[in-house]
C-alpha cells in the first residue's frame, strides 16, 4: 500500500471543526465514543442543551461509517448534567455499499440520555441533485440586531447562552408568513460549518411555536429531526422557522436552514412540551419588578 | 371496583379502526405485538409498504402506553415479504405521568425490518392549543380526478395499490407553491380516521420530490417522520406535499395533512433514495411501445 493511499484512508470523520465544538473521542473502528458535558454545551441550568445531543449523534454516525449524515432524528430522553461523561454507541442496523442505517444510544452510567435513528451515505454518482425551494427574502445579518424581545432582550440572552452560538433576529422583506420567524445564526470560533454544526444551532423550533401563539418563552424539545444537503461555506445560517400547531400543551414546528448565498442546507422539525410560556404583558411586568428589586438591593 | 370503573379501564388502544387496517395483535400488558404482512399491506412487489410500518409503530406505541401518539419517526431498515409475521416490540425509554418516550423494533426472526422513536402523551389540561397555519386553497375532492399522469395514469394506479387507499390529485386555487403537490387521500372500509390511519396514507413525499424535479417516479423512503394533532372526523385528508431538495441521489421533503374542514391534523417529513426516476418524454415513449407490442400480441 503506498503512502498516498494510506493518507487517503485516514478517517475523515468526526470533522476537526466538530471536535472543536464537542470534544467527542471516537473509537476509529466502531465510531462509539464519549464526551464530557461542559458548561459551553449545556443550558444555563447545567442540563444538556438539545443541540449538543443532536450534534453528537451526527458526529457518532459519521465517525462510525465515514460517510456524511443524511438524516438524523434525536430523541431527548433524560437529563445529563455538567461534568458528566456521556457515552455514545452506534448500532449499524444495515450497512449497504452506499447507505448505512444507524441507531445511536447515549448513556451516563445506566441512564439513557438520548437516542437517535438516522442514515449516513456515500454520494450516488449522477444521482438526483436539485433545490426546489427559493430562499425567503429577509434582512441581511449585518442589518439585524440580537434576538430582541421586551425591554431587557432576556429571551435573546437566554438562547445565546453559549459563547459559541450567536443569534440575530431577521425581518421578512415581504409579509411575514403565518407562524414564521427568521433567525440568523452562527458558530463563533469553530473552523467551518458542518452537518453537526447545523444540528448544534438548529434547536430553535420551540421558540417559534411560542411566538406563533403570541407568547414569550419556549418549552423543552422532545426531539430534533434533521435532514441535510451538502453544506457550502457560509458564515451565517438563516433559520426560517415555522410554529405549526399545538395540542393540549404539545407543539410541533419545522424549519429550513439556508446559507447566506441562498443554498438550502438542511430541513428539520421538532415536537416540544410547551410549558414555559408567558404573555408579553406579564413578562414586562415581571421585568419591571425585577429591576425595582435590584435597585433596592443593598450594595455589597 | 364498580362495573362502570372497570369498563372505563378497558384498553382504548389499539383503536378498532386501526385493527381493521392492520390486524395487529397486541399484548395488553406490554403493547408488544405482531401482524402478518398481507398483500393489502404490501407494495405491488410483495414487500412491506412504508405506510404500514409507520402505522404499526403508532399502534404499538399507543397500545404500550394507552396514550395518543404525539410524534413517531419510523426508519425502514430491511424488507419483509407477504406472508411473513412481523414482531413489534416497544421499549419504554421514559415513562412520565404525561409523556412516554418510546423505542420500537420490528423484526422477522432475527432480521430488523423497521425501527421507530417517538412519544405518546396524555393531554395537559389547559396546555397550549392552537393552529398557526391556514389550509392551502385547493380544489375539493369531488372535483379531482384520480392521480393522473401521462396517457395511462400508470403512476396513479401504482400508488393506490391497496383497495383501502384512494388518492386524488388536487389543484391549487392560487399559484402552485414551489416544489409542491396536493393530494386528497382517504381510507376505504375503515371506521374512522386515527393517527395510525394518517401514518398509513402519508408515505407520499418521494413522489413529491420527483415531481419537484420534473421527473416521474419515486424512490424508496428511508424513513417517515410524523407529528400529530388531534384528529377530527373527516373522510378525505389533504396532503400538501413539498419536495425540498435532493443531493447526489437522496431527496428530502415534507408535508402538512388537513381535514376537509381546514384543521391541521399532522405534519411530516421523509428522506428517500431517489432511484426510480424517469423523464416524462421517456415514459410516454415506453407507454407507446408497450401499447404497440400489446396490439401485435396474438389473441389467446
Amino acid at each position: 500500500m503506498s503512502e498516498a493511499t494510506e493518507a487517503a484512508e485516514e478517517p475523515s470523520y468526526p470533522h476537526l471543526a466538530d471536535v472543536e465544538l464537542i470534544a467527542f473521542r471516537a473509537d476509529a473502528a466502531t465510531g462509539d465514543g464519549q464526551f464530557q458535558l461542559t458548561p459551553a454545551l449545556a443550558r444555563p441550568d447545567g442540563a444538556l442543551y438539545g443541540g449538543t445531543g443532536a450534534a453528537a449523534s451526527v458526529m457518532a454516525m459519521e465517525a462510525a461509517t465515514q460517510r456524511d449524515a443524511l438524516w438524523v432524528v434525536t430523541q431527548f430522553v433524560a437529563q445529563a448534567h455538567v461534568g458528566e461523561i456521556i457515552d455514545v454507541s452506534v448500532e449499524k442496523l444495515a450497512l449497504g455499499k452506499r447507505i448505512a442505517q444507524l441507531r445511536v444510544t447515549a448513556t451516563v452510567g445506566d441512564r439513557t440520555i438520548f437516542c437517535s435513528l438516522g442514515a449516513a451515505a456515500h454520494p450516488r454518482p449522477g444521482g438526483l441533485t436539485g433545490q426546489f425551494l427559493p430562499m425567503p427574502a429577509v434582512s441581511p445579518p449585518d442589518d439585524c440586531g440580537p434576538m430582541p424581545f421586551g425591554p431587557g432582550s432576556g429571551e435573546g440572552r437566554e438562547m445565546a447562552f453559549s459563547r459559541r452560538l450567536e443569534f440575530r433576529m431577521a425581518t421578512y422583506a415581504d409579509a411575514q408568513p403565518p407562524g414564521s420567524m427568521a433567525i440568523w445564526a452562527r458558530l463563533n470560533g469553530v473552523g467551518g460549518l458542518t452537518r453537526a454544526g447545523v444540528a448544534y444551532l438548529a434547536d430553535m423550533v420551540p421558540v417559534a411555536i411560542s411566538r406563533a401563539a403570541g407568547k414569550i418563552g419556549g418549552g423543552f424539545s422532545l426531539d430534533n429531526s434533521l435532514r441535510f444537503a451538502n453544506i457550502p461555506e457560509t458564515e451565517w445560517v438563516l433559520l426560517d422557522l415555522r410554529g405549526e400547531l399545538a395540542t393540549t400543551g404539545y407543539g410541533h414546528g419545522s424549519f429550513t436552514a439556508w446559507s447566506e448565498d441562498g443554498a438550502l442546507i438542511a430541513t428539520g422539525s421538532q415536537t416540544a412540551s410547551m410549558v414555559h410560556l408567558f404573555d408579553p404583558d406579564q413578562m414586562e411586568q415581571w421585568q419591571r419588578s425585577i429591576a425595582s428589586a435590584a435597585a433596592l438591593r443593598p450594595q455589597r
